[in-house]
């Protein structure tokens, strides 16, 4: 078999993370892959420097993944064609808002026989209220396959070598154990599924409940009300996938992508912040990332309004409260403090 | 219908903090409840005065719930069979070591027709390692229905009113509805299902996983790493379940009982402070409970033990790989530094 060329399209806070990981595994399995990673890099200007330089020269993404020693075999490059117009496999990992840009400038650019996955939080979603995984979106844009990998991976502990758990989804067995074999290291354990588009859906839909987590939180509860968001987010996530995905698989959301991402996003997450932030403060949610996040994009808002849309055009915002909540909270249209009532008042079971 | 008399047995933290509730919905639903709640409490000395007297006097539970007033209604009786003579609900919330003793000083002594609910987190486990719930000791004890409430209920949260959802397992209908209206309150949200061993099976189990969650604690490892541990704890809480109880629903650890209840142990709850102190000291189970216990006793690691031993006649502690070295780690027959290769190459799917 030949020798795969790996990319990577996107190079913020888990692209970073991830870059490091693929950088050692495609030198340690050099039967398998080529020992260069090509990282494409939206040009920014830091203190009067280049990132893409201060990258390919310290190894290091002083802006979004400070501390961390990436390997120098890994090389940041600010043109998107010529970062990706030698790989076998493209890994996507950037805010899914840039996925069709992206994908309408790679278009007819890429090789034949070229595979991608998809590491992106989110939707795209029609106007028709038909809500598509971006993998489908990056798969249909190239005309190529592509797998989602998702799970409790908070990018700086997976920077530190903290142990965790992933999970792969790809229909092809064969092209889901080569991805496996990319992205698996000793501190992170990769498990393959076919169920791909639960894989995504977990992956985009726990960010809502992770700004739920964040505004109990903030309005000063404890563990008990916290598990009680994560148990109706889990729910609604179940029941909202089962909409989207009728073949979907339930087991799937016992992966490590499923309720193990939850736990984590409601936790440490960045979501969590935010939820917590939008009770604190009277600020925008635009102010908040501009503030937490130097200008990044929270995924939860943008996802909780995606889904928000959708609920409301087909007449089911009440069969989803905690979504439906969450999101008039962030566009300030509900007060925090009936959020509790909306739990009180959540359909029991599933 | 006549009013029923319910009594408590037992009143550490998580009876006293029940008591609160349950002195609170008799008076309010007195159409369906006589109105004053007995407590039997073991009679303990302090600073010269008798708990049940300071109870009796003070309404609060300076050793177990200090800083929580109880209602007036609620009254601690040293004696067990002045306790629960005229009950025709027992709740039973004491440590599951105590149950046959107790069931056997009450038997013969009750009334007809009483029913009982267990609030225990434990097993029963027989020579032969068949593990019986506890529901099912005090229903065969006494000769009486038995249904079991659990759920992500840190006792100290509950008593602060901090909403929460919790689980009762009842196979009778009727009952399991009696029951819910006794303990619902807008803060303490009730769902009741079928499934009533599963419900206890993830009470008494989820102590196992939070001892884990607190090791990985003390090891320094972040929410990712935690998230790893609480999912594949979650795999073999499921895979033990049925085997004790093929019946089991799977849907029963959507419940509060099952992820929510697992999900605070292992962050707020005793187990997991246990598991912590187990790392960062060389200390025996036994002082660290005298120390951060007031000589109350962790069930994790009992619960631990009991469902190694039953492996371990099965010769099925491989299929375990995370409760086995939890239980080892407790009894300091294996070096916590080992924990994480356990995760790492734990049997993927469930």
């Amino acid at each position: 078999m030949e020798r795969k060329t790996v990319s990577i399209v996107g190079s913020g806070n888990w692209g970073s993370a991830i870059a490091k990981i693929l950088g050692k595994n495609v030198v340690e399995r050099k039967e398998k892959f080529n020992p260069e990673v090509k990282m494409y890099m939206y040009e920014e200007m830091i203190d009067g420097r280049k990132l893409t330089e201060i990258v390919n020269t310290e190894h290091e993404n002083i802006k979004y993944l400070p501390g961390i020693k990436l390997p120098e075999n890994v090389v940041a490059v600010p043109d998107l064609l010529e970062a990706t117009r030698e790989a076998d496999i493209l890994v996507f990992v950037l805010p899914h808002q840039y996925v069709h840009k992206i994908c309408s400038t790679l278009k007819n650019n890429i090789k034949q026989g070229t595979v991608a996955v998809s590491l992106i939080k989110g939707f795209s979603i029609h106007e028709d209220g038909v809500i598509i995984p971006m993998s489908k979106v990056i798969g249909e844009d190239l005309g190529i396959p592509c797998a989602a990998l998702s799970g409790a991976n908070l990018a700086t502990e997976v920077a530190q070598e903290q142990f965790c758990e992933s999970t792969i989804g790809c229909e092809d067995d064969q092209m889901g154990q080569l991805l496996k074999e990319l992205f698996e290291t000793p501190y992170f354990r990769v498990a393959v599924v076919s169920d791909r588009q639960t894989v995504e859906a977990c992956g985009a839909l726990k960010n809502i409940v992770g700004i739920g987590a964040g505004i109990v939180d903030g309005l000063g509860f404890g563990d008990n009300t916290k598990a009680a968001v994560i148990r109706l987010g889990l729910m609604e996530m179940i029941k909202a996938t089962e909409m989207f995905i009728p073949e979907m698989k339930v087991t799937t959301f016992f992966e490590s992508c499923g309720i193990a991402d939850l736990v984590t996003t409601c936790h440490g997450g960045r979501n969590r912040l935010l939820g917590e932030s939008v009770i604190k403060s009277d600020k925008t949610i635009k102010q908040l990332e501009k503030e937490l996040m130097k200008g990044q994009s929270f995924q939860g808002p943008l996802i909780a309004r995606e889904i928000y849309t959708m609920l409301e055009k087909k007449n089911m915002t009440d069969k989803f409260p905690l979504f439906t909540a969450i999101h008039k909270i962030c566009i300030r249209e509900m007060d925090p403090k009936e959020f509790i009532s909306c739990l009180r008042n959540h359909p029991e079971h599933l």
